[in-house]
């Protein structure tokens, strides 16, 4: 009999368990985070994946001396369960990532004075804070200060090597000067001399700057200093060039090694009065400041200022916008052509939309993975076909597709659900409900200033009329040439308490309704819609949005029955403007597709 | 020239000075609120109306040496400004009474190390929380261990005395030791072994007691200490007669005096584990708590077991509200015949609802003042009519009428808005905007769960439409024969963070919206709501609403161009069902009245 070949997996928890009994640690925690608390994790900071060998985004894992466990949300448990299997490590099945049940578990299962160890570096503060409130409740002590990984992960990569470049007039709207005056006078308006910033998209929008650090996210890993006459980028040696360096210098921002933001943290004079945003800083960043410093905790300004676009940015968008909508009219001919006369798969469709928007002026890059997933696996809403595992498009169903594209006057990203073959009356109802929920939302006015949450419900309200409801929130802020998700505000009813979700306009969020039958199929219909003002009288200012994602909705698998004629005349309307701002991009049979698909119904 | 007479105010704030400089305080703050953090409060904790002149039932009182301000919410701007004439004490207009402009007030003109005062034995815990940390953060103390109040406010009242008395089956539907049982259960899963609880609605639901010490409200003032063995209710002598003693003490239930709560608190043994609720309980009590007490912080367990009423106590509130809607054709149908014949007043309008309520089985007391405003006076949401301000009703316009009845089998509150003279078109479609707001939350369905705040939007969405809103919230959780307005599930955008808003079957809340311009008129519709199950499946259980207020809307306001179908289709089942269940109840010109308000459109 051969001994089985072994998980490396096993041995990898192996030499963990040493490391922590060579530290007195009971328990040690791997988070899915870096030190700018990203969403797209260099490979550096992959640890828990390396560890684990589960590879989805969101994860923690607890390592005991006699218990292995991940945590992981609904999206992942059946990828979870495939890539843990023979590891030793269990999965730990929660309902959303924000569930605090790792925490729970270590405060039930270890003993008072047990130490948990963490690496305070990758830990966001606000998420310390409560995991250690919650352990010394139980008398259970908390040490930040040791990154295992260093210690047992051989080979680990180093920092991300990509070069900074510039985002340039005219995609980018304010000057670098303008920008920093902007967040310095909001630094004075709290009071503030100093502020730290890590969080990468907005270290890329202060600077207009760009990156290639990770995948689909243009952004480069660095850290950032601001007082009143200073402006220091902590970055790793050899990203920027001389030139740009200069031109950086006469907006009289310089340079430091990534490795000594810590450092000039701790030496700050004890009068400085230090902003910082908890939720958008590590604690091992907080405890570098020392103890005399008065530390400020708001949102960061530029967080806030960045969510609002300017009219010139929105410009950008609407043109950025009708080139992805032309891209995708060339790719979905190219699937109607194609289909039934060559090999389909979920995996030729991501080449193929990638591959349309990359003839499209401004393209940069995707701005997330694609998303083409075939009835039964269109109803995972983080599903990714692979080489190995993925659907062969045949037969009858319903197509689901939730892309993106980086271009440099904007980012989008959109959802479509389209007929392959015969649709089932039953399919066509959760299309159409799925479609009333986003056109009630695009619909929708409300007051300036309206918590975007308290929206959730337009877009649920006519799913839920039938039994029907959706696990992910309604809509996310979408960066301009930056990540596809940022807040601050969000369409959801998960949103943590901030004080800062209040609808403005210039904020660019996506509607995207769905619903998800586990093994049959998934209906999601995505836009992106910009807050714009419909009016003031004498109950304020009213907000409506602008639809800016210009592609085809598939009218095929529309039940016409169930909608209301407003949806109706919402519809037509949308085709309309959908078909007379993409005609002009589109030729052949892109240009039928596109007439064919935006008729009235 | 003689002089003019002085306003008593000046001479008690001159008092309440001196007192603050014989302890050495730079500011004394005066809140609205009484030990149990009531919303009706009794006259000995009416220190803020005594001290100020202001006779609203909301508003903080700040003196300083050279200052004295009333911060109130737009509710009472009108009457403040009024009432604050000649005293000293300048108006300080907030938008909403939770806005904390007081504290930002306070930290902002204070020097750091001044002391500012209040009585901890009214303050809030979470409140004072965020008071303390706001005034630390500047370096001001906060010295909350001084009832000034005692020292200048000669014949200060003493405790309320009335009678406390049963309220027994069968509309208490669930046993005393039963509540007390299962509160102990809840306890015990918290890992308390010990309970406290100051709230009056907490408090008369736990033991089924009820009172008389404030109006509106049928409790008794007291607070309770529950351990696995023991139940106390500190309450003054002579609320309890022997019988009544003794059937307590048969649940093993005991008493002691009102004003050994806090002695008892102190002698906690080192060994307890306490539990409270921040939000409902003083700091005075918390600071009483021996330092080695483990304090676990959550919801009173009665505060979310009394929200959901029993089967039988629904049954109970339909038979109420049958009995009230009566009261209200009774009502309608005397306003119809007296207008035009006698002098109709607002205030009449009160005394006759009141006494047409007094005739029904089972009537107790209003639920809370009657509100009732003709035209410009219904603009003001919490207007009250008095014997030397009020409309006579003449004329054309729109009247205003919120009142509610406090029954053994329930609790009753509900607006409407009725057509005097002729009514206008911009009046009737501020009705129909609101009516339509009010139909499409009565018809909403949603996941078991959901967070109340959240449905907010589905009222406002179609008068969000038309660039209108209001500012208050949507709807109210309500007692059981106890408060009118109780937690925790609240369908308002103003709600504070609270995890226990989640909407379970069997709770009651207010469906309220309205339009407001001022000046001119006012709109509200109103009708209680009890959540039911509409089914399950796999999507989990989903919740509808069953309407319970029955009494007809007046359609003579409504138009009906702006209504949809299934709106029409619900105003019309819903006056089907008033007129089929009040029909047995009501005689002669009632019955006349009902049958034609009930009649379809």
């Amino acid at each position: 009999m051969n001994a089985p070949t072994q998980n490396p997996v096993v041995a990898r928890i192996a030499s963990l368990r040493t490391a922590m009994r060579a530290q007195g640690l009971s328990a040690y925690v791997v988070p899915s985070s870096d030190p700018h608390l990203s969403e797209y994790l260099p490979s550096r900071w992959q640890g828990r994946r390396w560890l684990s060998g589960f590879h989805g985004s969101v994860g923690t894992l607890i390592v005991t001396a006699d218990f292995a466990g991940l945590w992981v949300d609904s999206r992942y448990w059946t990828q979870a369960e495939a890539e843990l299997a023979g590891s030793g490590i269990a999965l730990m099945k929660i309902a959303v990532a924000s569930s605090p049940a790792h925490i729970d578990w270590l405060a039930a299962n270890l003993p008072s004075g047990a130490v948990v160890g963490a690496d305070g570096a990758v830990l966001g503060l606000a998420g310390a804070r409560a995991l250690e409130s919650a352990l010394v409740a139980r008398g259970i002590l908390l040490r930040t200060d040791i990154d295992l990984l260093e210690a047992v992960w051989e080979g680990r990569p180093g920092l991300p090597a990509a070069a900074i470049y510039e985002h340039l007039p005219p995609y980018a709207t304010i000057s670098r000067a303008d920008k920093l005056a902007a967040v310095r006078g909001e630094m004075q308006k709290l009071g503030a001399d100093t502020h730290f910033i890590s969080t990468l998209d907005d270290i890329a929008w202060l600077f207009n700057l760009r990156g290639a650090d990770v995948n689909y996210n243009p952004i480069f890993v660095g850290h950032a200093l601001l007082a009143q006459n200073i402006a220091t980028l902590f970055v790793a040696e050899g990203k920027v060039d001389a030139a740009l360096a200069q031109r950086l210098a006469d907006d009289g921002v310089t340079f430091a090694p990534y490795a000594q933001a810590a450092t000039a943290l701790a030496a700050l004079p004890a009068s400085t009065r230090l902003l910082i945003d908890p939720r958008r800083i590590t604690l091992g960043l907080r405890q570098a400041v020392p103890a005399g410093v008065t530390v400020i905790e708001a949102i960061n300004p530029s967080t806030f200022a960045k969510s609002i676009k300017t009219a010139d940015e929105a410009q950008h968008v609407r043109e950025a916008m009708a080139q992805d909508g032309a891209a995708l009219c060339d790719f979905f001919s190219w699937l109607e052509g194609a289909l039934g006369k060559e090999t389909v798969t979920e995996v030729t469709i991501d080449e193929q939309i990638t591959a349309a928007r990359a003839r499209r002026p401004g393209f940069v890059s995707p701005s997330f993975a694609t998303i083409a997933g075939f009835n039964g696996n269109g109803a995972m809403p983080h599903y990714r076909a692979t080489e190995h595992s993925h659907a062969v498009i045949e037969g009858d169903g319903l197509l689901l597709i939730d892309s993106g594209g980086q271009y440099l006057g904007g980012t989008t990203d959109i959802t479509r659900v389209v007929a392959i073959g015969q649709v089932s009356p039953d399919q066509q109802r959760d299309f159409t409900l799925v479609l009333k929920g986003m056109i009630n939302l695009s619909r929708a006015r409300f007051p300036r200033g309206t918590k975007s949450p308290l929206l959730d419900a337009l877009a649920r309200a006519p799913i839920w009329a039938a039994n029907v409801d959706y696990g992910h929130g309604t809509g996310h802020g979408v960066g301009y040439f930056l990540n596809v998700h940022e807040g601050p505000q969000s369409i959801s009813p998960h949103s943590p308490p901030d004080a800062h979700t209040a609808m403005e306009p210039g904020m660019i969020t996506s509607n995207e309704p769905g619903i998800y039958r586990p093994g049959r199929w998934g209906v999601r219909i995505e836009n992106l819609v910009l807050n714009v003002s419909v009016g003031a009288g004498e109950f304020g200012e009213f907000l409506g949005f602008e639809t800016l994602t210009l592609c085809p909705i598939d009218t095929r698998c529309i039940d016409r029955a169930l909608l209301d004629s407003a949806e109706i005349h919402w519809l037509n309307d949308y085709h309309a403007t959908v078909r007379a701002r993409l005609l002009p991009l589109v030729e052949g049979a892109a240009r039928d597709w596109l007439i064919k698909s935006t008729e009235p119904i």
